[in-house]
């Protein structure tokens, strides 16, 4: 039985995403994000399954933008089901814009993670045209509104990174859904 | 001087893209490609860089898009600009649905060529942002009209593929933007 290690799954994060923007993600062992964590390379193991992995978590924030846009209540209509699902997710985020900032610079050093970061999205945008499908929204209508959700997920996101306010994601994302709601007026 | 080749690039094309659904685009040479369209290895790099390229034009149709874009009237609001530009381009597409499904399923069998369109896409998404602030759209908005824009492509464009009908892509195109104009709607 291992030891139990306080926080060490986020020791570890830390350690590895100072290291790839110190040196680069390729230039970089898990020996030594283990080193500078003060934790073995065994103990990474059991949180990540490789160093790519510390950067893109699995399926958790995708999760919860599709239980959070299957909380909605029933009347609301599907492109505010899905901005609203989006939102409530975005709230992860409050406490990690620096974190989210650093990950940003190493993803946009490496064109590799840069494929990964959009095979992400897309996947993103698959999981929100099925949470719109379980409320009865069809296709092309599902897709149509997944695809562009993520749209401005991914461009509110960036203004939010590059904001020298304390504005947090989700207020960005509120505008984002209320400017492309003008911009589409006749 | 090398001979000249009847249609030798279209030829080539079509080639390519047989081979690639008969066994997959890894199992397939560029010799044997050469070798199907009756022409040399020499031809084929004459016509493309790799047996990639056969699937991703340069920046051709990128490059319509933005030109159609800076040609529509200056009083029309950038969203329906980029609407327009994009249906405008998208008559690129008119007789080539058999190609493009079959170019699709070579893709969808890969997850590197899969990878290879996302980024395609994305790259779509950053010139028709440079279009739109080249008409006077400062950012987020022109971020979020184009990346919003390229996703009612995406969708589209498949559903265009999918249809049993023979109404056109930019068909498809015009019923994407209206019914994401639809959505929106408080």
């Amino acid at each position: 039985m291992a030891r139990w290690e306080p926080d060490a799954r986020g020791r570890l994060e830390r350690a590895a995403l100072e290291l790839y923007a110190e040196r680069g993600f390729d230039q970089t062992t898990v020996a030594e994000i283990a080193a500078r964590a003060g934790l073995t390379e065994r103990t990474f193991f059991r949180h990540f399954n490789d160093k790519r992995e510390v950067l893109f978590r699995g399926t958790e924030l995708i999760d919860a933008i599709s239980a959070a846009i299957g909380a909605v209540p029933d009347g609301v209509a599907p492109f505010h089901a899905a901005a609203e699902g989006l939102t409530s997710a975005a709230e992860f985020f409050a406490d990690r814009r620096p974190h989210a900032r650093t990950r940003q610079a190493v993803i946009e050093a490496n064109p590799a993670l840069q494929e990964r970061e959009l095979i992400k999205l897309s996947a993103m945008a698959h999981t929100i045209a099925g949470a719109l499908r379980a409320r009865g929204v069809v296709d092309p209508t599902a897709s149509l509104i997944a695809e562009t959700s993520v749209a401005v997920f991914k461009v509110t996101f960036e203004s939010w990174l590059a904001d020298a306010s304390d504005r947090p994601l989700t207020a960005h994302l509120r505008d984002g859904f209320a400017d492309l709601a003008t911009a589409t007026r006749p």
